[in-house]
């Protein structure tokens, strides 16, 4: 209940009242997954379209009045998720499996609600989320088959995934991960963050790399990968790893990977 | 040489003069990668943009003439292929590697060439193609991520995977396939082929069909993956799978499965 009001307090009245912000709302947990292709990521904003506006398009149909969708993060233009988290409160009660229902025959194709379940109002989307897990697709080949295109990052040079599995290794642990943001300075909170897990596997032409962490800063996976794929393509050592993350500065050497090969794949709660 | 000449003299004047078919021209055998989803198919026909369409333009302004792309067979609007195989003859030869890179920076990204090489005038895609192979990937599960929307067929219903194998097997060998024809009164020549391989495999909420065989009538694919869903569902006895087969005339029992989880997989010579 504090929780509510404190969050009602804090809003423009017309808001208020058009959010209708009453304590007798319902919070609701979704697990969405995007094909971000056609997207200009989750975020409103002025210029593209976005999956957070189709989501509240249809919410506020559903609902009869605005409701705010809140993700467990953003995620870019072009950038899929397996598994997106959001919550959100609706006026109007109904059944989880309801509501997922209703949501899939309003959505575009492109986005599918997973699943739909109520949860207490303490629950947030990204403030209760424990941790993070992304996948990033690689086809390292001289071609991409045509029908992957839009959710594959392509590598022609062959990659030696032994030397990025030697680089990933130095980056696993607690540390300040500032050297992989793409802005640091723009990260409200501090820049550490536990990568527990970074590995890379091959399965023919396609490599994947899985990284979990209790959190990200912006664009820190696409720039994970980026360092492991220089690191793959020879152009930069393993061991150069540990150097540019405790340099804690952003630099040219890594590169920002190509957002079609990013997927958000969980988020644990 | 002959087998040159005997073509020509089959072709009307202007088509002659057009296609500039003369002896000295070199025949190329491509192996084409593509996403079917925004093409009626491979064949030119006058509703729809299609493959052979696209290929046969780029090929066209290199040649600076009408060239015609001859596939090893067509494949249906929305069809997908790993690997499609055609040929055609050049005026102005060139070596294969620098056609191959020519013709995907003209062609869209959705088809991709991924050989070209000079072959004897006696190769001929279709008629030379030894054996094909087609899969078709089925997502089973209530969604299918949405990036992968137009390349798996969804089936809802947990698919029995080893009621799928059994009736399998009893379509294998060399048989009368007219009831797995889209219309077996339109097939040129018998409906007799040999199915050498039709196998089930499952990965996660992926089930993948592997046919292979001689040569395939039309729609015969689809057929096949349509029939042996029906029995994964539990509507149809795996022992029906011969009873159908035997009785030689298309029946309801056997729908077509969708274009989207169809992949053309290989064409061995």
């Amino acid at each position: 209940m504090l929780d509510v009001e404190r969050q009602c307090s804090t809003l423009k009245p017309e808001t208020f009242l058009a959010a209708a912000c009453r304590a007798d709302m319902q919070r609701y947990k979704i697990e969405i997954a995007y094909d971000g292709t056609n997207y200009a990521g989750w975020q409103i904003q002025q210029n593209g379209v976005t999956i957070q506006e189709k989501l509240q398009s249809a919410l506020g149909q559903l609902d009869g009045g605005p409701v705010i969708a809140h993700a467990s993060g953003r995620t870019d233009a072009g950038v899929h998720a397996q598994k997106q988290v959001a919550h959100f409160d609706l006026a109007q009660p109904r059944d989880g499996e309801t509501l997922r229902r209703a949501l899939n025959a309003m959505l575009p194709p492109d986005i599918r609600i997973l699943s739909a379940r109520r949860v207490p109002p303490s629950f947030h989307a990204r403030k209760s989320a424990k941790s993070k897990e992304y996948r990033y697709f690689i086809w390292n080949a001289e071609i991409v088959p045509p029908y992957y295109r839009h959710c594959r990052a392509h590598v022609r040079k062959p990659l030696d995934v032994g030397a990025m599995a030697k680089a990933a290794r130095l980056l696993v642990g607690e540390r300040d991960f500032a050297a992989f943001a793409a802005n640091p300075n723009r990260e409200v909170d501090s820049t550490i963050r536990k990568l527990s897990e970074l590995t890379i596997a091959r399965r023919g032409p396609e490599i994947v790399i899985r990284a979990m962490a209790n959190g990200f800063l912006y664009r820190m996976a696409r720039s994970l990968a980026g360092l492991l794929i220089r690191v793959g393509e020879g152009a930069l050592n393993p061991a150069e790893a540990e150097t540019i993350l405790a340099s804690r500065a952003r630099t040219a050497r890594v590169p920002t990977a190509p957002a079609e090969g990013l997927f958000l794949w969980n988020v644990t709660y």
